[in-house]
Formats: structure tokens, C-alpha cells, sequence
């Protein structure tokens, strides 16, 4: 089949063999989404050879369980052990011996064909078109922020970020009540939001020491000291963002003004479906370009340029 | 009257005018305590000039409420303005025109005399004698950290640090039931640990990635890098020491492993009065000398001492 291999920092579609894993289904890729974290491995921020690729919706080709069979399904991109100390205290997605689909050891859905457990896949209702499904899994990263910590309706809450991440994150904090703005850097991005209701602030405009929660997704270490300075004593830093290397912290002012930081990586696939099912969010209107499988080297190009946002691969 | 002033990180006794305040309490200093803050004070760590130090038990002398009067009381450090944005929320110590007894705008307790508002006043109950009494402040000061993240008694829980804070932080998690290890790096602070059956721990005894909660009180940076190793995913570290300068961090582990972070500092009075009243905590075990106010410049040298425990102060 079809794959896009990355080997060395270099991508190339290769023809590679059907994958086949004991006890896992096997599952035709509908549609796939490129994200931060794909453009981060061809960077060569983490060690992967393979297959990359974890947003996805696909349809169960074969499965041990019939039942499965022909259902259109998403996928929890961490496969995990079930029996170390993470697994049996319910923490699977931070399993010790996880592997991560498309990411670690495994891999992932830039190919015509993945496997993954019966028990990583969710199905997708009908209702749910694969533009929208495809967004399952940062939908659900995005709702792992409430998940984390409690949202009050009372909230004054600054989002800093408004890319792929951002605008899903942008649309689920709304659903709260919260008093929320958005820092967008591209006028597209705020046009996104406008259009949904979603109120944009300049860094000019941000009131320092205010915010009850800032949650920190741009990608780069830029979010964090403009988060520093925006955040309330108590109030609750959240980092989205998984972007590399070290940073400079000063931790004495953390420590007087008592925040709370908190990283924040996948989340619940369950409530992202039922918010696609009932529409109470909107991820399709992030998809800026589509392209085949076999144009998959250049949809990387276009996906890393400056504020892009969803770019597809389709079969 | 006597009193300790620091001024360019010198610290010498004048003979200073008896403060007097218009709304606030006159103070007779019967015990202060040397901490940390103190010493990080005349390193010049943060800006002060007048006279230093915040932890005291004292009688009223003079009030313009007559039922304060020969009361002997402990005082909350913060005084806050009250109707500043972290005052209206309930976060007075947190006021962003505050004044901080010894430390910010404010003269301290390591004088004959000194004054705070009856607000900021608790009464001693009669059966905790002086030398408990002066342990009040850092002592809600480690109750601070379950004021601000529940502790499970099933947690395991890394205390890394066993000096003046750190003990009075052992003692009170110890009353949780959980599961406390501390690490102590000196023989005399692990024998007060075992006195009281609490247990402690090397750092090549300490399990990596096992740990709910670690509390780092170190009044350095070491701990914060053996605290990351030691933390679990999803778990919290607290962040107990104000130790000036900044610190490297790889934020994207954080986000990963999805930890929280808090910095914890000033705690509630009335519920660290209520342990010492019940006996539920020792503190004056930690008393390791005592001076005269008089010989405070020579109670400074010891209390800088490695491992020195609490220094106190008497008039």
C-alpha cells in the first residue's frame, strides 16, 4: 500500500505492505488530518521512523469482532498496556509501555490502511460527516483542558493561539458561559472566530494579572511569558502546546503569586463525538486545503506555512 | 526602641523611634522566629530597607479596640487594602497594594515593638505556650499547600527538603494518613522526622515517575529537578521554597506527562492555631538556639548556618 515514510527527517511516500497485527482491526483511512505534532517529527524533534499520521477516520475492514466490521470508526492514538502502575490507576493514555500511533513505535494513518485495538475505536454516528470526524482527536485534546480543571461560567478566560489547536479549543471554552478572548495572530484566524461569536483581544489589549485561566497554545515558548503576565494570582496556566526545548522560568514569582500550571495533552474521545453529533461545534470550517495521498509530501509544505490551518489527505 | 534594620544588605541594631500607627495594633514582641525569607533578605534577594523579620508572638499594647488589649497574639503578614480586585475575591493576601510585615513597605517583628491592624490579629489560645505560638506563621504556611490541592489519604507523597518549612510541612501531611516519605539531608532533621514516626527517604531510594504529589522545599533549585523525576503522570508538584533566580525547564515534558504545577506561599492562621492548640503538631522541636534581640546580628550568622533549624529571638 500507499504510505508516507519518515525516515532521517525526510518524507517520501513509499509502497510498503498491508499492515496485519494480531488482535487489532484493520481499518481503510477515509480521511486524515496533518497537525503541529506531524511538522514536529519531520523536524526531527522526536525520535520516529515510519509511518506518521494519528488524526484519522477510517472504516473496519477486518476484525476478530464481526461486529466491528464495515462501521466507520476514530481512533485513540495511544495503544497501552493494561496492566503497569498508569493502566491500572485509569491514567491508559500515560501507560509505560504505550505506544502512540504514528508517533511512538507504531505506525500511523498517512497509509491507505492502519490497525489499532478494538478498544482504542469509537464509532462515528451517522450523522457525522468524515470532514468532522477527522477532527475527533484534537477535538478531544482540546476538551482534556476541562477534563483537567474546573471552568467556571464566571471565568474571564485568555486564549493565546488560534491555529488548528486553538480554534477547536476556542469553540468548546465558549460552550461554557466563560468570558473568553482569543489573542489570533492571522486576520483569517479572527475571522473564524468572529464568525462564530468568539471575541478576539490584541497582546496590547490584555489587562496583566486578570485572567483567571490562560491556556497556552501556540506552539511556541512566545504564549507562555505573555501568559505569565496576563494570569491572576491563584489563576490557572494551562500549556497546550508540546513544542521542544528548554525554557527560562522565573519560579519565585510563581510560587508568591501562587499559580497553578498545568500540561495538557490528549483527552476524551466520547464527549468530542457527542459534541460533533450535535453540532455543537464546528472543526470543518478549519480545513484550508485538500489533497490526495499521493500529494502527501507536498500537503506537509502547505501545512507548515505560517497560520495554516487543517490541511487533509485523502485517499 | 531595639530593632534589627537592614538597609544594602547590611543588617545592624539602631535605636529607632516606637512605631505608631493610626487603625493599628501596638505590639509588644514576646518570641520571633529567623526564616528563610529573612536570610534571602539581606542577600539582597529582594529590595527592603527597615527592620526585618515576620514571625512573632506578641501581646497587644495599645489599641483603639480595648478587648485587644494584654491579648497575646499572632499576625497575619499581608496587610491588604481591601478593596483591590484580589481583596474583592476573596484573595487578600494576594492584595495588589499590600504591605508585607518585614518584607515589602512594611517594618518587621525583630524589634521591641511592632504594629499590624486588629484584622490581621489572631489570639493565642492560653495553652500554647510562646514557643509553639511563634511557629503560627509558617506553620499555616505549610497548610497552605491543602488549602490549595486536596491530598488523598491513599497519596504517595515526596516531601524533598526537611529544614525549618519543611518539617512543620512533614508533620502536617503526616496527619493525612497518606503515604509520606521526605527526603532530609542532614542526620539531626531526619532524627526529628523518625522521632515522630515519619519516615524519610535517599534520593537513590526514590522511584521514578511513582509519586501523586512532591512537595519541593528545599530554599533551592535542586529539588524541583529531583521532584520532576519523582512525580507520576497527572500528578502535582507543589512548590514550597521562594528561592530567587531563574530555572531551566523542559516544558514539553510537562505537558506530556500532563503534571501540574502550584506554587504555594502564605497559609490560613486559624486552622494552624486549632493543631497547635491540639497538640497535633510540635513545633518547638525545632527550636536549635535561642538569642537575645540584642545579639540578633550573631542569631543571623547562626540561623545561615547549613541545616540550622529555627533561631529565635527574645527580648
Amino acid at each position: 500500500m500507499q504510505a508516507l515514510w519518515l525516515e532521517n527527517q525526510k518524507i517520501a511516500m513509499r509502497d510498503i505492505s498491508q499492515p496485519r497485527k494480531a488482535n487489532e482491526a484493520l481499518i481503510r483511512i477515509r480521511r486524515a488530518g496533518i497537525c503541529s505534532t506531524d511538522l514536529e517529527l519531520v523536524k526531527g524533534y522526536y525520535p520516529f521512523t515510519g509511518v506518521i499520521g494519528h488524526e484519522f477516520v477510517g472504516e473496519v475492514i477486518e476484525s476478530s469482532d464481526p461486529s466491528w466490521i464495515g462501521q466507520r470508526v476514530v481512533g485513540v492514538i495511544n495503544v497501552s498496556c493494561g496492566v503497569c502502575e498508569q493502566c491500572l490507576n485509569g491514567r491508559r493514555s500515560h501507560c509505560e509501555n504505550r505506544t502512540v500511533l504514528g508517533i511512538t513505535n507504531r505506525d500511523g494513518v498517512f497509509a491507505e490502511y492502519t490497525t489499532l485495538p478494538i478498544e482504542n475505536l469509537h464509532r462515528v454516528p451517522a450523522s457525522v460527516p468524515d470532514e468532522a470526524a477527522v477532527f475527533t482527536e484534537p477535538l478531544a485534546a482540546a476538551l482534556e483542558i476541562q477534563q483537567q480543571t474546573q471552568i467556571r461560567p464566571t471565568d474571564r478566560i485568555l486564549l493565546i493561539g488560534a491555529g488548528r489547536l486553538g480554534q477547536l479549543i476556542a469553540q468548546t471554552l465558549a460552550l461554557t458561559g466563560c468570558d473568553l478572548r482569543v489573542v489570533a495572530r492571522h486576520a483569517h484566524q479572527q475571522k473564524l472566530l468572529t464568525e462564530r461569536g468568539i471575541r478576539s483581544i490584541t497582546e496590547n489589549e490584555i489587562q496583566p494579572w486578570r485572567w483567571d485561566i490562560v491556556v497556552a497554545a501556540t506552539g511556541s515558548s512566545d504564549g507562555f511569558n505573555l501568559a505569565r503576565k496576563a494570569i491572576r494570582p491563584r489563576g490557572t496556566l494551562v500549556m497546550k502546546s508540546t513544542y521542544k526545548g528548554d525554557m527560562t522560568v522565573n519560579f519565585s514569582s510563581i510560587v508568591v503569586d501562587e499559580l497553578t500550571i498545568i500540561g495538557s495533552r490528549c483527552g476524551p474521545f466520547a464527549p468530542a463525538l457527542r459534541l460533533l453529533e450535535k453540532g455543537e461545534v464546528d472543526p470543518a470550517v478549519l480545513i484550508a486545503k485538500r489533497f490526495r495521498l499521493s500529494e502527501a509530501v507536498k500537503a506537509f509544505e502547505e501545512a507548515a506555512q505560517p497560520g495554516m490551518l487543517k490541511v487533509l489527505l485523502e485517499p
